[in-house]
């Protein structure tokens, strides 16, 4: 008996309709679908599939998170439990691979630009047949959702993770002609800082949920600083 | 009589599984479809279609840039060659809108992402209702396809045009964690020397036609000068 295949499949930023043809296709086939999910919160990533069909005899296999938002992620103990949480979902996908069946793992957005699968791929892509599906970025689905063109000819683009310190943003920030910045949720306020330090306010949007009914846009400058959602990104469109 | 709407439609780096659900449906629905194309080539965004069915009756509309690549971008007469070919296209796409038709233009990957749909959409988004469909990009096919994980936790990721001086390219590689570089063609020798001077030869990808059939990836230091072809790129991958 042969090993079953992994593939890590991009959902998209959250429309359904923006699933590729591909990922349509491999969903319909695959007898187990793995989805990362908070405990007690439903997976997002396979919200986005919508009314997808799925098998008629597919599992679905949930990795549930351990709690994280209450420990600091570079308190030592935090790194071991998100390690342990890695190992044992690897674990648990191998068994299905070994056992000859195929396993899909969804991936918000596309699965190599900063997604969880990245750690699945890294264990088992070394002993089983791996491929990936690209997904549509939460910032294409984003630029595209607020119409705003965010890059051509030499311009340089930098994709900026909201974690990082308030002057190390202002500095990239003023390097560029366009920036996203990803992870905004509570680092909303330093975020708005480091772009006034920048002076690029004037063009900054802020966009939540994009590609989503419930999503919206609106010029940074106008946002509050009430908490974000994690579905929540930066644009700082260049081509000016 | 309505005018027509506007869709700026990303098809993916190549492979005609990666279109979207939503570009498929769009496509299949709208009277004209316009393509961008060099005289005497195929559009490279309309064979990214493979063989998905367009409306019996649709009408394709090339959309042919003047001669480009034996005038120096930088050349006063090239850019109003070009400016004067973007006036033309969009008036050309505008009269079918006028008329009531809604127009899809494609678009290879992602329409904002250094796309030419960004000159139309810039000139017809204010008069017509306009809707841009996300696409996959290059950059995330050639990544999947290469099985190279590009960025995660806070790893600050640059999207460099190719066509930046070879200083420039390498003080900008040199800053951060993750690099694309797109555009790469004539511009291969001045982008190995600068991933050198910048010391990430070791773990640069050159990735050609991402997703197609006749695409490939091998590590840059392997890579020779031969001229590249217009659609290859450059992956540094972050998350060491
Ligand atoms: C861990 S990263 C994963 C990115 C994803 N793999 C992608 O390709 O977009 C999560 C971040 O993506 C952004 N994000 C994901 N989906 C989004 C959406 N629909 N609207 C806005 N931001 C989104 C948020 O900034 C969020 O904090
Ligand atoms: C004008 S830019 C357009 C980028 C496109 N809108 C996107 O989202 O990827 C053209 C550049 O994209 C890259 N490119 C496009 N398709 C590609 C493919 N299938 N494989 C490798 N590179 C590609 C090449 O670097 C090319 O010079």
């Amino acid at each position: 008996m042969s090993t079953g295949r992994l593939y890590g499949v991009g959902t998209g930023p959250g429309d359904p309709e923006l699933l590729t043809l591909k990922a349509a296709r491999v969903l319909g086939a695959v007898p187990v679908v793995a989805h990362f999910a908070k405990r007690g919160n439903a997976s997002n990533a396979r919200a986005a599939l919508g009314g997808l069909p799925l098998r008629a005899d597919a599992v679905e296999l949930p990795l549930l998170y351990p709690v994280t938002t209450e420990i600091d992620r570079h308190d030592p103990c935090y790194k071991r439990k998100i390690a342990d949480f890695y190992e044992a979902s690897a674990a648990e996908i191998a068994r299905h691979l070994e056992a000859g069946r195929d396993v899909a793992v969804l991936s918000e957005g596309d699965p190599f630009l900063y997604g969880s699968y990245m750690h699945l791929h890294l264990r088992l892509a070394p002993r089983f047949a791996t491929e990936v599906i690209p997904g549509i970025t939460s910032m294409s689905g984003a630029w595209s959702m607020a119409g705003a063109p965010i890059a051509q000819g030499d311009d340089v683009l930098a994709v900026l993770p909201g974690t990082l310190p308030e002057e190390e943003l202002a500095r990239r920030l003023a390097g560029v002609d366009a920036a996203v910045i990803l992870k905004v949720g509570r680092n909303l306020p330093r975020i708005r800082r480091a772009i006034e330090a920048a002076g690029c306010m004037d063009r900054a949007l802020y966009v939540e949920r994009a590609t989503r009914a419930d999503g919206g846009v609106e010029p940074l400058a106008a946002r509050d600083d009430r908490p974000a959602p994690y579905f929540s990104l930066v644009l700082v469109p260049g081509w000016r």
